[in-house]
């Protein structure tokens, strides 16, 4: 397979449990979390699920598409380890859907930004809130999903908030 | 459509493409010129569609993925409108595809790019070598070829050097 094989498998597996989470929350209320920016493709593709809900963003430093730039009042700079904490003020428990798209090509320094994210992120889910992830979380208040059809084991994870 | 659709949509024309363009120059000699490397995903792919095929790149400043960088020899670094008749000394008539995928989000430099490009890229290819592009090509020796399946028309662009 080669890298770009692999980017579109990805990138499908991505919108495949992004869309797959929007039939999942359906019924549940509260907000939407987008953990890292990026270009804004995914945010785009959130806005698009969910045109009734509001959306937050984290992310250290916009350089996504202009079109792709999320309202400053719902906008959280700087390093994901500073603005969850200081989020817990006003989402904990709000979120109803949380996704993380944060990996990069080092696999260690991705494990631990996950371990450092998940006890962060858990305070903002509410109950049954769903968490989409292209990292693995351990977290005892994170319960595994099963992975929409298509989508390789590992390629994406899926966690419902206990 | 959202940014991530429409994001995944291209990269599955281009990879559709490529491999098209792999079946139609299967009896034709010649090597293959990479025009814009990227972060390496196209070249990725190419020299698994062509392990036996000498692959020259085409970069203003290499940005690739370490695995995904060519070797020195076959690396042209500068601007496009300068490496092109730079290497018309060593390739003319000798390249049997060429790809070129330099689009930004600017419709209008892309057009004027492109522009630019026709003449410089045509005397590389040998007859009936392919060119494809991500932006449309205007030249006379070059003559449009059909898509293959599954590709919306004027998402991507293939042409035979007559």
């Amino acid at each position: 397979m080669s890298r770009l094989d692999s980017f579109i498998r990805r990138l499908e597996a991505q919108r495949t449990c992004l869309n797959h989470v929007a039939a999942l929350i359906d019924r549940l209320d509260g907000i939407v979390l987008e953990l890292g920016l990026g270009n804004g493709r995914t945010y785009d593709h959130l806005r698009k699920l969910f045109p009734n809900r509001d959306i937050y963003v984290c992310e250290r430093r916009v350089a996504a598409h202009p079109d792709c730039i999320p309202p400053a009042e719902r906008l959280l700079l700087g390093d994901l380890r500073d603005t969850l904490p200081r989020a817990r003020a006003g989402l904990a428990g709000k979120v109803a859907f949380a996704h993380l798209d944060v990996g990069t090509g080092d696999a260690a320094a991705n494990r631990a930004l996950a371990g450092d994210l998940a006890p962060l992120v858990a305070p903002l889910l509410r109950e049954d809130g769903v968490l989409a992830s292209d990292q693995m979380m351990d977290c005892p208040k994170f319960a595994s999903l099963p992975l929409p059809d298509g989508v390789a084991r590992g390629r994406y994870h899926l966690y419902r908030r206990v």
